[in-house]
Parts: C-alpha cells; sequence; structure tokens
C-alpha cells in the first residue's frame, strides 16, 4: 500500500511495523497539532495499552521539547491528535512507542523524518527502548515497502541473529538503547 | 428518499454513501457551526469508527483552514455538530470519512457544496484517501437518486474494473487521491 | 389522561405522540431554561437515540435562534431541561424530534404553544421531517386526549391513506416537510 | 425509627413515603446547601430514575426561586447535597419527587417544613403531581410514625377510596394537583 | 496491628471498627488536606456506599465548618483525601460514617483525635447517627488492640445487652444519638 | 534487564520488587514533572488497587513537599506522569506504594535515588509502611539485578526470619516503619 512518494520525507509521519495474525505489516503514523487546550486525541482503533504508549511518547517528548526551542506552554496552547490508519483495523501493544514518540516531535518542531526508513519498539517515560515481538515479520513488511533502513531495539539482537540471512539483506539493521538514537537517525538534519 | 431540490447545492450538507446489510444507501451527512467553546457533538447512532472518522475529519479541517481565511481561534470559539439521519439507524465504519471532512468544511466556510454529486473514501489525518468496501452497492444507490458524479478513492479502480458497464453507465467516476481533490471537485468554486 | 387544562398554550411543553408495546399514547414534553452555564440536562428515562433526537433538536434551535433575537451568547449563559414524564416509563426513538425541537424553542423565546396539538416526526439539523412509525396508535392517542390538528411528516401521507375514515374523522392531519411548517402551525402567533 | 423529636418542623429535611418489597417504609430526605459551584451530589444508594427525579425537583425549584426571594446565580455558586437514609439500602422509582423538591425549597430559603406531614408523588418539571404506587403500605408506614397528614397525588384519589377506613382513620389526607399546593400545605408560613 | 503508639491522639486519623467475613477489624481512616481546587479522592479499595458515606461526612463537616473558624471557601481552595489502608482489601457499607466525618473534621481543624478511642456508626447528612450491625465482633477488635472507648449508635443499645459480660469488661461504651456527641466526646478539647 | 548502568542514582527514577505468577522481577518506576495544570498521568497496565497506591503517595508527597521547598502550587501547576514498564504487562497490588512515592519525590525535587537499592512497602497517607507478600521472591529478584540494599517493611521481618540464609546472603535488608526512614536512606544526600 505503500507507494514511492510515501518515501520521502515528512513532517508528522512515522513508518512503524506491526505484527498482525496474518503477518507483518506497515504502520502510517500520523500526528497534527493544532492551536487549542492541551488535548491529546488518540484514533486508529487503539487498545488500552498502546493508547498509554502514545501518552509514554508525549510525555517523553515533553520532557526533552526545551531543547528544540518549544516553549513551555507549548502543549497547555495546542491539541495533538495522533491517528494510525486503518481506523476499522484493531490495534494494540506497545511496540508503536518509539514511532509515536517522534511522530510527536516532528510534528512539534516540523522537522521533518526520513521516509525510506521504518522502525519498532516499546518506549519507556525516560525514553530507554525495550524490545518487541514478532521481528520477523516486521522486516519482511519494512522490505515489501522498500525502506532501507529499520530500527530495532537493542535487546532484540540475538532475535535478529536468528533470522535467515536473506531476509534481512538489503536492509540496514539499527540497535537503538534509547530514544534519542532514534531521534539522531530518523529527524531529518536541516531544520525548517 | 432524495428529492430534485436535493440536488441542489447546500452549505453543511454532503451526500455520502453506506452499504448495509439490505443494499447500498445514501446518507445524508449534515454539520452544523455554532458559537460555542469547541466541543464535538455526534449524533446519528455512530460506532466508535465512525466517531474516531469524524475527528480525523475535523482535525484535517483544522490543518487547512487557514488556507481559507479561518481565524486560529475559531475552533475553540465554535462549537460543531455532525449528524446522519436516520437517528435510529446504527451506522459504524471508516467509509464516510472524506464526507465528513467536506460537510465539516463546507460549514465552517459557508462554501456550499454540490448536490449532484457522491463521495465514499476513508480519510487520513494528513488527508490520504484509503479504499473502501461495498463499491457496487453504493454506485448502484447513487445513481437511484440521480446524481451525476460519484468520488472514489483511488485504489479501488480495480474493483470499479470488475463491475458491468451498466451500473456506472451514466455516472462519471472520479479517482481521489488526496483530500484536496475531493474539495476541488465537491466545493462549490463561487464563495459566498 | 390529559384534562381539559391541558389543551390551553404553555410555554415550554408541548404534545408528543409516542407507540408503545400497549398501544399509542400522548408525551407531555416539557422544557425550562434557567440562568446557567450551557448545560443541557435529559430526564424521563430516554434511550441513547432519543438523547440524540434532544441534541438535534437543540442544534437546530440554535442555528435558527439569532431570527427570533435570541443573543447569540444566550446558549452558553443558560442551562436547558427537557423532561418527559412519566419519570419510571422506558422511552427511546428519534419520533419525538420535532416535538423537543420545538418545545425548546418556545422556552427560550417564550411564545406559548399550542395546547390543541399533538405532532411527531423525526428531526435532522437542517430542520427536514422524517417520518415515522405508529402513525395509527399514535393518532387514536391524539384523538383521546381531545387535540383538534397532529403534524404528520408529509413521507407519511401513504401509512395515513391506508388507515380506515373513522380514526382519523374530527382530526385536522397536517403534513409537515420542515421544521420551520411546524413552527409556523403550533407555535402562537402573538408574542409575549 | 422516627421519634417525637422527628415530627418537629425542620430545614431542608421532608419525610417521604416508601414502598418495598416488605412494605412501606417511611423516608427522610435531607438537603443540604453550601457555598460552591453549582454540584449537584446526590447519595443513598439511589438508582437512576430517582436520581432523576432529584433533577427535575431541583429544575423546578430553579424555576420558581426568584419568588422566594433567591438570586439569579444562587445555584452557581452553591452545591447540594440530597441524601436519603439509609445508606445501604437501594432506592428507586419516581415517587419521592415532590418530597426531594420540597427539601431542596426548604433547605436554600431556610423556611422549615412541618414534621407533621408526609407525602408521595411524582413531580414533572412544570411541578404538576403524577400517580405513584403502593399507597395502602405507604398510608400505614405513615401512621406508624405518628403523622397527622399525608399529601397524596389527586389522581390517586379512586385508589384510597378503595382502602378499608381504618388505615387512613386518624390520618388526614391532602389531594395535590400541583407542586405549588405541596409548598403551601408543608411549608411553615413564617419566614426565617 | 495497632501499637501502643496508635493510641496516641492524632490529626486526621481516627479508628473505625470493620466487620468482615472473617470477623471484627478496626481500620485507621487517614484523611489529609492540601491546597488544590475543592477535590476529593477516596482510596482503599472502597465499594459505592461507602464511597457515599464519605460524601455525606463530608458535607455534614462543610454545614458545620464555621462554627470552627473555617473560611466559607475553604473547601473549594483545599482538596481532601481520605483513605483507608489497607489498600488491597475491599470494603464497604455505611457504618464508617461517623468516623469518616471526624477524620476530616480533625484534618482541617487540625485538632487530634483522641487515639485511645474507636467508633461505628452510619452517619446521616443532617449527623444523626444510625444503627449498625456486627457490633460484638467489632467490640472484640477494639479491645484487643487496647482501646478504651467505644461511640456506638444509641440504636445499637439492645445489641450491646445481648452481649456476654465479659465481651464488654474494660470496655467504656459510650451511646452517641447525633455527630455533635462523637465530636464532643473523641475531638481533644485544646485546640492548636 | 536491568544494567550495570541502572545502578547508577538517577532522578525520578526507582527500583521496586514485583511478584508475580512467574517469579519475582524488578520494576523500574518512572515519574516525570511537567509544567501543566495538575493531571496525574498513569501508565503501565496498573489495576485500581495499584492506582490509588500511586494517589495515596501522591498526596504523601504533596503533605512533606513544604520542607523540600516545594511551592504551595507547585502541584497545580505542573502535570505528573509515572510509568511502570513493560507497558504490555498487567501490574497490580498495593505494594509498590513506597517505591511510587520515592520516585514522586526525587522528581519534583530533582534529587536523584541511589541506583543500588531495591524497595518494597505499601504506604498510608500518613506514610506508614505495612507489610507485603512475595519477599522470598522479591529478593531473589533484586539479587539478579545485582542491588546493594533492599527496603523492606519492619513488618516482614518474620518472614525474613523465616528465608535461608543464602537468599539473602549479600543483601543489605533495612527494615522501614515509616516513609521517612525510606527517603533517608535511599535519597542522595547531595541536593542538585
Ligand atoms: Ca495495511
Ligand atoms: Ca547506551
Ligand atoms: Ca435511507
Ligand atoms: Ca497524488
Ligand atoms: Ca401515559
Ligand atoms: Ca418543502
Ligand atoms: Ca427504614
Ligand atoms: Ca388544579
Ligand atoms: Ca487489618
Ligand atoms: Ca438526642
Ligand atoms: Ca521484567
Ligand atoms: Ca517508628
Amino acid at each position: 500500500e505503500d507507494e514511492d512518494e510515501n518515501l520521502k520525507p515528512q513532517i508528522g509521519v512515522v513508518r512503524g511495523l506491526a505484527w498482525t495474525s496474518v503477518g507483518g505489516d506497515t504502520l502510517s503514523i500520523e500526528v497534527n497539532v493544532m492551536p487549542g487546550k492541551g488535548k491529546m486525541e488518540l484514533t486508529g482503533c487503539m487498545g488500552d495499552v498502546m493508547k498509554e504508549s502514545a501518552q509514554i511518547g508525549l510525555s517523553y517528548v515533553r520532557s526533552i521539547a526545551e531543547a528544540y526551542g518549544i516553549d513551555s506552554d507549548y502543549f497547555e496552547k495546542h491539541d495533538i491528535h495522533l491517528h494510525i490508519p486503518e481506523g476499522a483495523v484493531p490495534k494494540d501493544g506497545p511496540s508503536a512507542g518509539i514511532t509515536m514518540a517522534l511522530a510527536i516531535l516532528s510534528a512539534i518542531t516540523e522537522i521533518p523524518v526520513r521516509g525510506d526508513i521504518a522502525m519498532t519498539g516499546e518506549i519507556t517515560l525516560r525514553g530507554k527502548v525495550l524490545p518487541i515481538g514478532g521481528l520477523k515479520e516486521k522486516l519482511l513488511a519494512a522490505k515489501i515497502v522498500g525502506v532501507k533502513e529499520v530500527l530495532v531495539p537493542a535487546r532484540n539482537k540475538r532475535n535478529v541473529a536468528e533470522l535467515d540471512e536473506e531476509i534481512i539483506s538489503g536492509l540496514k539493521i539499527t540497535y537503538v538503547e534509547e530514544m534519542n538514537e532514534v531521534i539522531k537517525c530518523a529527524l531529518k538534519k536541516e531544520s525548517k
């Protein structure tokens, strides 16, 4: 479902990886920020764990926002809407944590995210990246849409080691331990 | 149920297409905006996915409203009510996304929507149009009420190709990939 | 249960018609407005569809209130309570829509509603009147309490045509397509 | 459970009558008003219909408060707590409507309510008194605690007529059609 | 679980008595007041009836607070947290009413409560003390922790009369009809 | 899952101990404070008892915050987010009470917490430490991650006495009765 134009950098849109009953899939996580009163809107048929993940991602971004020149009252004066298509497909789990945090950061800083990258990983409030499941299926899904690089939690190294080489051939696997590594790797360097 | 007068342009009213257990049907999506405090009221026996669709449509419109001369605090100072008759008929699913977004945009800009058009398509937060189901039944319902043109997600092209010619004869099918194509096609050109 | 005095005009009270498992019945829809903060209170053991109907009626009235000299911030500075006795009898469905809208309009304008009239019909956000069920039982109930005229959705004409003449003899049936016809017919002409 | 001192007039306390699976009982409806923000607190294990009844009673009182010298912003600047002991006994139904309305009126005006009176009746938003059930058991309970007079909905006249004379001997039965009759009868004449 | 130091007077902590499936137990009801916005926080795995009891206790205290020199806007400018350890043990019922009210009063006035006393009793909004169950088990629990005096609802007198003398030997039983008797008995005389 | 770097002091992060169906485990309790409006966000798939525990910890910290130089309106002007990874693992019970309270205190004072320590204990509103279960499994989990000292409720002394010596060899067990002992032991002395 992803076309070539989807490999271009975008602001507030990040490609995640999902593991479903029918195999891996890519998810496009979209964030809009609007003048408002500090409301967080979550849509895309998310379960409770995923909704909590989005809250964790938001709080992490709030804790580092000052370093990006974001005013301290920014979050009280804006509403944030995070959506994951397709709207009728139930989604849950914590593994989109780093993807959601990056999409929020990109949207509020207006710095684009690389379009040729995908990522998966649970995030903690302090930005540590925790391991996830379904890695094989997720990597296959990433290859199908043509991404060049996939960010994978460092604690999933052994899971990658167990995979057939052909699965990861052509994909650059980058291990991440902390959210700042995700940001350094996936957020475009040039500011707006 | 739609008479000729329903083919006239209206402000804040857009014709959608539904796919029910008993075939296709047209839906009249109505939006009223009122001085208020930023509340979104959704009525018409909608399920959760459809309610989320309306929120996505609203956020999309908020993200483009400036281009239509809407003040940045407009949405905090107005309430928006979106209703889909008939009130006792349960409705759900994401396929009214573009219809709801257009109805909101028309209501806040007071630019009328063409009455001789119908549309179906899921919307994402960034205004991409995603494919939908039940296309055959929806097109038949559109013909019955006499619309001239139907907006269909580009990704549903193959579904149209598989239909008998007589189903679409007399109907102009316009494929849309993004919400701005929907707006260009269905929102009347003359401002109020 | 309605006595003669109930056929006198009242402010904020309108007679609706209900269709229950034991036949038709009249409903007295009561509205009080009070200085407040824009809250809508709904009582009378209403189901979700009926509650939505009241919200639709309120939004419709807000959209036409200016024409009645109501200030634009009126609805933010008042609370509205709509009640339908009897309090322990569950009620649902959209068919009290026009009745509820008229009761709200009467209460805020303080223009009385004719007491010798009854009505039934679903309302849309734009004030269109949609057809309802149980017409025969409702008309019988209207006759019992002695009303002179009943407002019926125009799209129910064929249902009236199918009734025995004796059911409607002595009753003036007025067909309505839009809410402004309801208002013209049932709201007393003299202002307060 | 009611002692002699309970037959003295009190502010914000009114004796209601309940009909339970084990017979009739008296209920002491208590109301406290406090400086606040317009909150309504309901305690005493009440079901939804009874809670709605309290809201109707409150709105009725708000609609007549001006006649008692109550400022128009009184209800926004006070919290109202209505409690019905005993706290662990589930209670429901609309028949305490007039009792709750009178307790609220007494609490806000600080005019005491006669302690030698009991009452039962559903209230409408406009102060009409609707009939109730379990009259025989309720009258027996009223006699046991020694009240002199019981207010009964006028529409329950035939139910009283069917009772054995000894049940009502010694009790003054007063029929009420409207809430203002309840107020005239039960609220003490002397102002504070 | 209560040590000698627990028999010392404390501010905002009152010993209640509970009746559980495994016998009687003492409960330590703790109240903290903090600068805030008038929120009431209830923790300790309480059921709905017990939560309502806390609200009744709070309203009672608000109704008498002026006599203790508490400003009329005190309750809008403070948050109150009432907790009953142990946090994982479900608790319900109205019998901690007087205990909760006294703990709130002590916390806001900063007047300590006697530590050598325990109490049980439902409270009404007007401060009447209603009878409770499980008296035998509660008194035994009170003796075990070494309290000298137990406050018991006057309407439970006959229940005490039926107990073996050895159960109450060494315990001073004080009967209370109204909350002001509880306050006089358990709140330390010296003000802060 | 804890590495050496996790034994370093951190601000707003405290190591708790959990007892699950598959044995003991360590929990990293994380707290972020942000400019805000006094909201408490709790994530990490917590059950109701654990959520109440966090509220108790917060109220305890509010009651002692002045002694740490925290302004009285600090809590109304900040949002607090407490998270316990991993996000998909359900957690419940009161035994993380002291850990959560300490993490909140550390986050608001910006005083780091020792990283070579772990702790378990229910907290009351007044800061008493109540006993917990699963001590053996918790101590084993603490040893595995290399902590030097474990804070244990004093009332669990007998449970420790019953353990094999090898389980606790190499671990310093410190018994705590009150939260101030926890703070003295685990919060680093040097202020920021
Ligand atoms: Ca997909
Ligand atoms: Ca590292
Ligand atoms: Ca239809
Ligand atoms: Ca395109
Ligand atoms: Ca009836
Ligand atoms: Ca017409
Ligand atoms: Ca009783
Ligand atoms: Ca009368
Ligand atoms: Ca215990
Ligand atoms: Ca007395
Ligand atoms: Ca673990
Ligand atoms: Ca000690």
